[in-house]
């Protein structure tokens, strides 16, 4: 048995058979067809053709049911290479006329397209070229027999991977997969995020070990929840792992009796629990999960993968699906965050040394109506169909905060002109996920109807540590008592001028923490839709004014430590 | 008369010619010299190779004078290449053999040598590559009877560049030069900085217009106090200014008074005046305006230009120097503050997405003993020789403060042992850099002799801006009522431990954040040499209770532009 411990970044057990998820070399030999044989390579050729085209067309549907139309489109646009009237000829005529087997045919021809557009301007073509490579590795895969990964999986594995991208995590069977596991990542990479929305345990972070250690096919345990994982394990650690496994599902099922249950503290103190969204595939697990609206409507998904701005009328679409799903349940939509470390190419950022202390989110936006002012167009003419709510990201100053305030102003004056209907009195609020923020948090509350505090920035800022930074993650804990007493502190502004607080970071579906923010006031927990039913059974154990009588001892602890002990204990 | 405005980075007004610093494009053509030429070329490479070596110690000692022996040795490792055995008849080998003119040979040779050391695996190596190239083209230069930008230099030039590094600094003749102008930069930028060390007018990130914009040998007017330069000024303009740099001049006059005096408030309030220090060669200016010690020694300079760490015994000889130097002033010396941004090549810190949110400073040192040990003991064993105070940069939290000092116990038991005497009772302080640090002031205060706010990171982290990013370095400033609450509160939670506080950021020595600073208690203000008089004669001119009368109403201000109008009106 071995044992390796990494990060915990979604939750749950799985007992079951690893399954490496390599960079196949695959090598294509080049032979020279004697004329009598290039029937017969035509045939391989357009059964391996036949071959892509249907297990794309299963990935497309798959991917739109599992995770929305956004992240099919992909697959859509490798079906259209296929379909290409130049393609197919392109490499019937290499097999003819080259005398070339099928795989060297179709490598050579793929090569030529790619080199082609590798070659070309325009940021957009150039990704067509790996789109095309991409098609033609699975062509030749099929011409040469070797299994793409997804065909792969059998029922019950563990998937062991370097890291994974959303669209590898996109391709892969859900129903089939049981666990991920990786060498990189953190509690809030890509991989971890898409493991929690899916609803599958996964361990990151889990170092060089993993894939030293990683053999195919071997059994393995995965506890999502402490973050280790056993290779091979022994009979006493199995049977255990068993037991916690039969319990977890029976948590699961208990779990969901909070489903359709308004979330309020044992005494009946009514909060909100609600989701975060990076796409729209979040949105049926967080009603799934009984959450009560969504509190972070991250709207950057809308932007990327795509060549250009999304226009208006495409956001207010997505906007609108969103706001009408919900009814009457809040959606709080975050204006564009993004900056010199997310890839948009057409938006052309410059690099930047310390792209998280750069420019970025409202700083970017209130320099650029061509991207601002559409993004508030479509949020206030979809506030029409459903309880939509504005926030702004990164402000630091009041400053900032008006600059927003009058845009918005502006653009309902516009719309007003040209007779569009929307919610005059549509909330707006900021994020508090920087430590000016929270240092003028009494100024700030008076501009706006709502706070939402973004812990993982927050943390980020005032402990001054990149949590994507392996060398010092460790580092990066809500359970800092610097962290915490900022929290009251934005809590104590905030209901002070009369306005709601919301948490939409990692920390709001915390269950340690979950006390404390009660305690201190928090008005909304906003967090994945898988912690929602847990988050909501524990406030159900607790007595509001219980919570609050510990708030005053946890913020007199001086360690992360002490901080993680003390809440450690409160538990139930 | 054409104006443009810069960053104000160092004080001072300068009336003179411009100079271009410009990268000089060098042809030099390759002839085939007949038999009788070898002669007369073989003496033009050694009348050449004279003047350059005269050219060089000249340099050296000049440096060493100015700079301090750190900066000077990169000149006598120029001259240290001229003497190599093998180099001289390599030259004259290539004049001989291969019939090439003087200029030619040397070129011919140098590119031979820096082509195999680039090629080199040891950074140390591959920069000596580069040493060669310079003094390569220093002997061409001279070969041709091109003049290098020192040689260029006649009386009251105003220099303009792209960028200064420290090594263009420190080729320039101070008493030649009246101001300094670039391109590029920030006040914090090197240039800007060493401007300030050396009393000099500067104005930095004028941006491309200036290079458009600048002809040699016009006149100009540099305004280092508000960032203005007047290319080509009408009369009006010159007049103005000529009295304006009288009554400056005046001023420096009037300023020089309160060297001897003790820093105090109009009614007698006593506080610390000192200077910040990056080089040695920032002890005399310290002194000769006045300061009362060193608030800062950066220990960085010790580290840099270097192949490998420096030696407990290097460190202990520059720590003894300057606490001697100051005698009973107190020298705060701060242990090495590194990470990913800066270029200690041999350190090998591995690149960092956002360098300022990494792994640096005492995040590396607390897991670096070879790092962190020969420093302590190089800092205990000097506080023999003076009053030496140790700090601890970028502390997050009382873990981090409580293992270093459990290292700093470790050394003492050491050197106990060992029978080196030390100051026992030597003070222990730490950098309040990171917003975590301000929140938990009370818990840290209890662990600590002083405080030291360095407002610089501070407000990097606090407002989440980069001041190294051009495009939102303007967000950077103290005036922000969110630094200016931490500060309060942090010196409120030093006091309330009965512990005091210094600052060493820039702030410190802001004529405007004066009385907020002297109202809020602040007991020592570390700043540029430049800034000591003036800071001490704002100081006298207001009584302690009336400064602090105004702190409430600072504190209430909700925008940066309503502190700095405050400020401003408050200005005596």
């Amino acid at each position: 048995m071995i044992l390796i411990e990494g990060i915990a970044a979604s939750p749950g057990i799985a007992i079951g058979k690893t399954l490496l998820k390599k960079e196949e070399n695959i090598e294509i030999n080049k032979e020279n067809i004697t004329e009598n044989e290039i029937e017969n390579e035509l045939e391989k050729l357009h059964s391996a053709l036949d071959d892509a085209k249907e297990s794309l067309e299963e990935l497309r549907q798959d991917t739109a049911e599992k995770l929305g139309d956004e992240k099919a489109e992909i697959f859509a646009a490798h079906l259209m290479i296929l379909d290409d009237p130049e393609v197919i000829p392109a490499f019937e005529n290499k097999i003819k006329d080259d005398k070339l087997n099928a795989a060297a045919a179709v490598k050579s021809v793929v090569d030529q397209y790619a080199a082609m557009f590798a070659a070309m301007d325009d940021e957009y073509l150039r990704e067509r070229g790996s789109d095309i490579k991409d098609v033609g590795m699975r062509v030749i895969k099929n011409l040469l027999g070797v299994n793409t990964i997804s065909d792969q999986i059998e029922d019950n594995v563990v998937i062991i991977a370097e890291d994974l991208t959303p669209s590898d995590t996109a391709q892969l069977d859900t129903d089939k997969v049981l666990a991920f596991l990786t060498k990189e990542g953190s509690r809030t990479s890509h991989s971890a995020i898409m493991a929690r929305s899916l609803g599958i345990p996964a361990v990151v972070g889990l170092g060089t070990e993993l894939l030293e250690k990683a053999e195919n096919g071997i059994e393995i345990i995965v506890d999502g929840n402490s973050g280790k994982i056993y290779f091979e394990p022994d009979q006493t650690t199995l049977d255990d792992y068993k037991v916690k496994l039969a319990d977890y599902e029976a948590e699961l099922e208990r779990l969901l009796s909070y489903k359709d249950q308004k979330a309020a503290s044992k005494d009946g103190y009514e909060v909100e629990v609600v989701g975060n969204m990076g796409n729209l595939a979040d949105v049926d697990p967080i009603l799934e999960n009984g959450g009560e609206g969504v509190g972070l409507f991250r709207s950057e998904f809308l932007y990327m993968d795509r060549d250009q701005l999304p226009t208006e009328e495409e956001q207010f679409e997505v906007y609108k699906e969103v706001a009408e799903k919900m009814g009457e349940r809040p959606v709080v939509i975050r204006t564009l965050d993004v900056g010199g470390d997310k890839d948009i190419p057409y938006l052309d950022f410059p690099a930047e040394m310390n792209p998280f202390l750069g420019y970025r989110a409202i700083r970017v936006c209130l320099e650029r109506d061509d991207i601002f002012k559409p993004q508030l167009r479509a949020l206030l003419r979809a506030s029409n169909y459903g309880n939509l709510k504005i926030m702004f990201p990164m402000i630091s100053s009041v400053r900032e905060l008006l600059a927003a305030k009058s845009k918005l102003a502006e653009v309902k004056t516009e719309l007003e002109k040209e007779g569009h209907k929307f919610n005059q009195n549509i909330e707006v609020g900021m994020m508090i996920e920087i430590p000016a923020a929270v240092m003028i948090a009494d100024h700030l509350a008076k501009e706006v109807d709502f706070f939402s505090i973004g812990t993982n920035d927050l943390i980020q800022y005032t402990v001054a540590v990149d949590r994507t930074n392996e060398k010092i993650a460790k580092m990066h804990t809500p359970y800092h008592p610097a962290v915490l007493r900022l929290i009251k502190q934005t809590i104590s502004a905030a209901h002070e001028a009369g306005i709601w607080v919301g948490m939409c970071g990692e920390a709001a579906g915390d269950e340690l923490l979950l006390p404390f923010l009660l305690g201190a006031g928090l008005d909304e927990f906003s967090m994945s839709a898988v912690s929602i039913l847990k988050i909501k059974e524990i406030l159900s154990q607790w007595e509001k004014s219980e919570a609050e009588s510990e708030v005053a001892e946890i913020l007199a602890l001086s360690t992360v430590a002490e901080v993680k002990d003390y809440l450690t204990k409160l538990k139930k």
